[in-house]
């Protein structure tokens, strides 16, 4: 789990991914030699803070979103939410502005419910703070802050070890409205023919989904995957002996919505493994379904 | 009518639209002998479940969603939706899982508003619900769920007969939130460099929009197609002397939100009956209304 | 003043926004040969009602939306708005029907907040009215509808007689969902190969952001651009020594959106002046905060 510490550690927050894709990037670059197969690296101007890891012949893509919910320093100590953090008063955040490192609290007003920071000094306007990153890990589960989506990316690291044809793409934005998965599909769709998706996200514990029950096979959220799709990773799942879930959720999204909206035909399945204390600090994941995670998009990465 | 019963008969929830995609594949396949000109066909894993008749040398394509509303098996007997329908205690819904055919009733929580059906067993997770088809005629009107819209697949298969120069696109997923029409609208524009587009799709009736007066050709909705489109429309709707009613509202939406939001030109107008039940099981549409419908878009697509 | 003011006075809501247009077409043929450098103009069907100015080998294209807020009417004395308009019974409200010219006023009911007009006459179903342009200029304002935004349009008029290297791109429909500047953006970035965008708009003046103190570069409002591209404009502006002030909104939008959802890798920024009485008749901006923005837009078309 150092890796995956060592991810939750790097600030990311959605639109401010740098140094993630750089943290990522050097990953790469140190451990590809020790992986089955090389990928092809595709990380230049006109992809932004995306990476692309090509693999063999691909016929399925994996998106990872790098990015994280946070904060922006509005003016005065208001604060406005990156993505849809939770909020309660005396989380610790952390972030660099022009004075330095910050390191404060948030503060929520009890009547408005607006939004601000206590610190001894005031910091600069536009400045993004994330979560402080305090890293749990006990002998069946893990917590932090950003398990979404750096489980999602840890997940799709440890794949390359052993991946012989497929694409990986790690994404950026996800938790604020998108705005990079369009032309990752766009380029994927025309470079390789590639259309089929998997999106390698942390999603939520409910009353249908229970932690340490395998990760989730999502048959929706707040979008409708083609039903064929699914079923044929169903399929693929059952046979496995892999211990899964099935989700159904009316509401939630991921960087599924914009393959649904690309235009291309792509087919798309969420599969993670689900959380508790979903967009805190404190987001708790169990170990068993980190493993079965992992194991099952082995498995369908080269039965899809 | 008994086309249109067909139609309606056959589920296809936004998601899963396999089994009337090969119900229509099967009728333009008999039928298409007795048609004035034949089309060429384009359905292949490059449109998922969606399809193209494309007729001599196209101007203009119409598209006609094959998906409806409906409901997905959630966890014990809850039920979320698929699209809008209106949610009455006791419609009749109908699907298939694994343990066979089920025909169960609607229940809706008087407090919470929760959903959930009523029968002797669980259903399984993810499994789709459509309403049961009860098609009701009358010298003057049809009845039924779903109208919305078979009527306009209905409409779109008719006009095939006689049609000579015109794209028929047969559309998924559109009552929840679409995912075909980009990719249907950026091979039509890429391909035959066609950017008129006609929506054959159902409306309400409204205190503007009277059943019997004639379909209507809808000025705007939640989005507003560009004047100069709708205007030469209503010129030749005009000129036709075919029964039509002028729609404006501010809300609702179509395949048109995908055309309008396309990376390329397109203009487009929604023209369509209306119906009494909009998203029930009882959706009541006026056999006038259906024949000016057809009428108007016989004389649009030649004129156009 | 005076482009400013004709530029007020021409109505174009969103989707009819022809008038404006040809406006802009007009003056552009009528002054380009006083321009230091001559543009290429792209105008044609396969861009609807929008135009691009093409100078020399661009790196940048500036975003100015044409279109504005308006109502439609609906049905008896019914409106629907446009956009986003404030609404206060009395506005004086103007357009054009089969029976000549409109100039009627807004009522607004006390109990439901339903819109409507008082007139003489019924007004024909789908009359777009826009507020009539009371335009006022003192020494140090100027005041009027619709500086959002003409006042873009302006700037970017005015930027093309000095202009030797970038595009100008006039979109439509940007007050009411957008449509043109996915397509726009597509041609350009596939023809020219330009991503990095400036939107040239009016923004609020707020608690943060105040009249005559230089026009605001955003760092978000509802979206959330790329840091390091808004991080170099920050150090050309500083560097500059034009007055200008860094904004911070959790929501709002503009033409950046289609950009920041295209399915290619467009960097974006807004940078306007703000004004105060956002979205009524009488939309006030400081002069100081108009010459700033075309400054500022002069340098970043240089530097960027």
């Amino acid at each position: 789990m150092q890796l995956l510490h060592s991810l939750c550690r790097v600030p990311a927050p959605a639109g401010n991914e740098a140094a993630l894709t750089q943290f990522v990037l050097n990953y790469v670059h140190e451990h590809q030699a020790s992986w089955e197969h090389r990928p092809e690296i595709v990380a230049d101007d006109r992809f932004q803070d995306c990476i692309l890891l090509v693999f063999g012949q691909p016929r399925t893509a994996i998106f990872a979103h790098l990015d994280s919910i946070g904060f922006t320093v509005r003016y005065g100590r208001q604060l406005v939410r990156i993505g849809g953090p939770q909020v309660e008063a005396g989380y610790r955040l952390v972030g660099q502005d022009s004075q330095g490192l910050v390191d404060c609290t948030l503060t929520v007003d009890n009547e408005t419910g607006e939004l601000g920071y206590a610190f001894h000094r005031e910091i600069d306007r536009g400045t993004e703070l994330t979560f402080y990153c305090d890293f749990r890990e006990t002998v069946t589960t893990v917590q932090s802050c950003y398990l979404d989506n750096r489980l999602g990316v840890w997940n799709a690291l440890r794949l390359c070890e052993t991946l012989e044809h497929g694409i990986i793409a790690f994404s950026c934005w996800e938790e604020h409205g998108g705005g990079s998965v369009a032309y990752l599909a766009k380029f994927i769709y025309e470079t390789y023919g590639v259309r089929q998706a998997l999106i390698s996200d942390i999603t939520w514990v409910t009353e249908g989904v229970h932690a340490g029950q395998g990760c989730a096979i999502s048959l929706r959220d707040s979008l409708i995957p083609r039903r064929a799709y699914v079923d044929r990773i169903r399929a693929i799942a059952a046979a496995s002996g892999i211990a899964h879930q099935l989700e159904v959720e009316g509401s939630g999204g991921s960087d599924a919505k914009e393959l649904q909206h690309a235009a291309a035909p792509w087919d798309w399945c969420f599969i993670g493994a689900p959380e508790d204390h979903v967009h805190t600090p404190n987001e708790l994941v169990d170990k068993r379904d980190i493993e079965s995670m992992l194991a099952l998009y082995r498995v369908l990465m080269q039965e899809l």
